[in-house]
């Protein structure tokens, strides 16, 4: 039976508690209980130093089973684990996993630890770990499995069925693919279709010439949606020449789905893609601080347009309790809006034909909200602090910065997007400076029209 | 050949111009060159208008090419281009998809439209129809297929291999499930291994009863876990008593992870999940301004903390100037650090077993970042002013503001997870709040304590 989540913290415990009381034999046995999948879940839950010493005991005693535990987990992690065994036996290990997620592993080891590792590895294991590791990250020849199932095209359908009996180390076979005699990819056929046949049937008449795949240099998001929109189980790799050399398979795309979508919601916050809960501090802190950097930039600008208005605030210093006011509604009204473009783009509901009406949509919608809460405001304003002036001024500001927050939130990922720039780089900060200094300039704008009003 | 999304630009362009010259032949002749997936991405890509007239043309003239790219869009987009149709014709039409498919877009017809379509439909097909939709939304009873291949347990291979043959209209099969005569769930063989085996040999002694399934009112977040962590294909869903009653497939899976994805990047933005690009502006100002005014709230709690210090602000203006770079770094570096810290609980990086170590590591970076900021406002407040007595308060302030805002995005997320609440509802909104207080206290209340060497 699938191991609900409630479950697996359930394990968690168990496994520390057998930890602490060092009771070995019992904490393996529970280990071994588990599926890889969940044993990875169950080391992921687990605190460094427990995780380091579970891994240590599981591999001592059922290699297999670590391995198989440890290709689930993220290579990042795998690695982590691996990173205090001697050379040897990560090669000894590693070599035994699918070309991919060994690649993958390797690629997080310290330097001089990969390259042992690759000199002590089985020659054909190293090379097509050694030639994954060429293709630039983030492309499919990156990620495939080179490891892939492919037919003579001019056999029969029985001696595919034979071919595929004796092919016993493949992963997961959904499609079987037909090549010529230099491996150049001619057709691909389903497994069930092998079955509606009978066994004399050429494999040519039943294959699919019209065949979706990638190029070893196709980023890995157009792979996962090529495999997501045409509903693929797997995709094949092909190289310049059309020569078949690997395959990418559903299960990975998932993990590509699940990466770009961190990707975008870390873009829009200003992070890098490469950091995780766990990156050590003073990385995360060299990652963070040019964004933090930056917006110290912006936030003097907002800064220095308020500093042109001194004169007014130094006569109605009641005009800088409200400022947190505007900055703040501004810049949510600009984030609600950035969030949904930015997402329509990613999945592509949103294009160049239709943006129009998606600006249309949103200003309407930032001066809809820019009234009801302009209007609240005002009303908030003249009771706390009993200036009906004050309050038609915020009212007046709010109307205007969520104007400008709609208009900004939409114009600029679409203009990002036509200069062929991730959208989510228009994270909400630079849309922020623009409410801020819109927002800013039309309060203490306004108020200085009127100071006289103001001052009582 | 896949099309790679620059051809399908292309497409939508020629789609575009054949429709204003008035060229049906020849539109229709471009339409039918395109895979049912790529269609609907080229009906995505077009203006309402011609969107319509577009799908129009195409269920006239070639209604099964309609359908299936009706099924590839998502449920809302497609609901709406069945709507000015009659009930007859969406009847006949919608019969033809896959019963979950049908579901999820007569869920978005009006609501007497979706009534008198379930009474012309095919009795068989309404039942399937009407039997999801009881379901909750976001439960795998919901988004299953009810069509699901299984077989009696006590079959030979050859015989499953017969209905198999059999069975044409059944979507994508990989994985056999077998049940007992009161269609309980009892085992699950792969394709693969039915090849692998002669054909006298029993189902039963090659299939396996360790079944990851899921259960109808499982939700389908999890069933998008289970799904990809036990790298499946396809998962069986049972009722309470465990029979059989349908199946997801993977690509379903994807779906649901996107959908996932997107609730997250919206809360955190504070939008309402059921909000698209093209919503309504009514609908989307609705959804959008409870949010809005709970923002009011807390930007109005700020500006009191402000107004405690009008005092302050009277006799140094200058200080006014600075308050808009507190609120915004510190709002800024919680952004950060609730994003990191929310993405990590969703992807199950982050547990409370090793939530400590996440939590010291965010307070360091946040006193790193906070020194290294808080140090560079220092000076450039100093160069700005020619104060140094306002920079030292400003690098002060922002020190404290930055270690605020690390605390706060790391345990309020965790402690609304331990609540068992969504840990993204604790959206940059209540953080940023978080830190506006603290900044404008710690930079009001210190300006306030040493005032008398600010003044001149």
């Amino acid at each position: 039976m699938a191991a609900p989540q409630r479950k697996l913290d359930v394990v968690v415990d168990s496994v520390r508690r057998l930890l602490r009381v060092g009771a070995t034999a019992n904490l393996l046995n529970l280990l071994q209980k588990q599926h890889p999948a969940d044993l990875a879940e169950v080391l992921k839950g687990l605190q460094d130093r427990e995780r380091h010493a579970t891994f240590a005991l599981l591999i001592e005693r059922n290699g297999k089973l670590a391995m198989e535990a440890l290709s689930e987990l993220d290579p990042e992690n795998g690695a982590a684990l691996l990173a205090d065994r001697s050379a040897e036996d990560i090669a000894r290990f590693v070599q035994e996993l699918p070309s991919d997620d060994a690649a993958a592993i390797i690629d997080y080891l310290p330097e001089e630890l990969s390259t042992s590792v690759l000199e002590l590895m089985r020659r054909k294991e190293s090379e097509n770990v050694e030639n994954l590791l060429e293709y630039p990250e983030r492309t499919a020849g990156r990620i495939m499995n080179p490891n892939v199932f492919a037919l003579d095209e001019d056999l029969t359908v029985g001696e595919a069925i034979t071919e595929l009996q004796a092919a016993r180390d493949v992963e997961m076979v959904f499609y079987l693919y037909a090549v010529d005699q230099r491996r150049h990819l001619i057709g691909v056929s389903s497994l069930r279709r092998l079955l509606l046949v009978s066994p004399e049937t050429p494999l040519k008449r039943i294959m699919t010439t019209d065949i979706v795949s990638a190029r070893v240099d196709t980023d890995q998001e157009e792979v996962a949606r090529l495999v997501a929109s045409y509903n693929l189980l797997a995709i094949p790799v092909v190289d310049e020449s059309n020569k078949l050399v690997g395959v990418i398979t559903v299960d990975d795309v998932i993990d590509v789905i699940k990466d770009e979508a961190t990707e975008d919601i870390y873009r829009l916050a200003g992070v890098t893609r490469d950091e995780r809960v766990f990156t050590p501090p003073g990385e995360s802190l060299r990652m963070r601080l040019p964004w933090l950097a930056v917006n110290l930039g912006t936030a003097f600008l907002a800064a220095s347009v308020v500093g042109l208005f001194e004169g007014t605030i130094a006569q109605v210093t009641a005009l800088a309790v409200f400022m947190p006011i505007v900055a703040g509604m501004g810049g949510n009204a600009a984030t609600q809006t950035l969030t949904v473009v930015v997402r329509g783009l990613a999945l592509g509901e949103l294009s160049w034909a239709n943006a129009k009406k998606a600006v249309v949509k949103e200003v309407l919608v930032g001066l809809g909200n820019g009234l009801a809460i302009g209007l609240l405001a005002a009303v908030v304003a003249w009771i706390f602090k009993g200036s009906p002036m004050i309050g038609l001024l915020l009212g007046a500001a709010m109307l205007i910065n969520l104007f400008v927050a709609a208009t900004a939130g939409t114009l600029i990922p679409l203009g990002l997007k036509a200069m062929k720039l991730d959208p989510a780089l228009g994270s909400s900060v630079f849309i922020t400076t623009c409410t801020d200094v819109a927002g800013f300039a039309s309060f203490l704008g306004l108020a200085t029209i009127f100071l006289r009003y103001l001052q009582r």
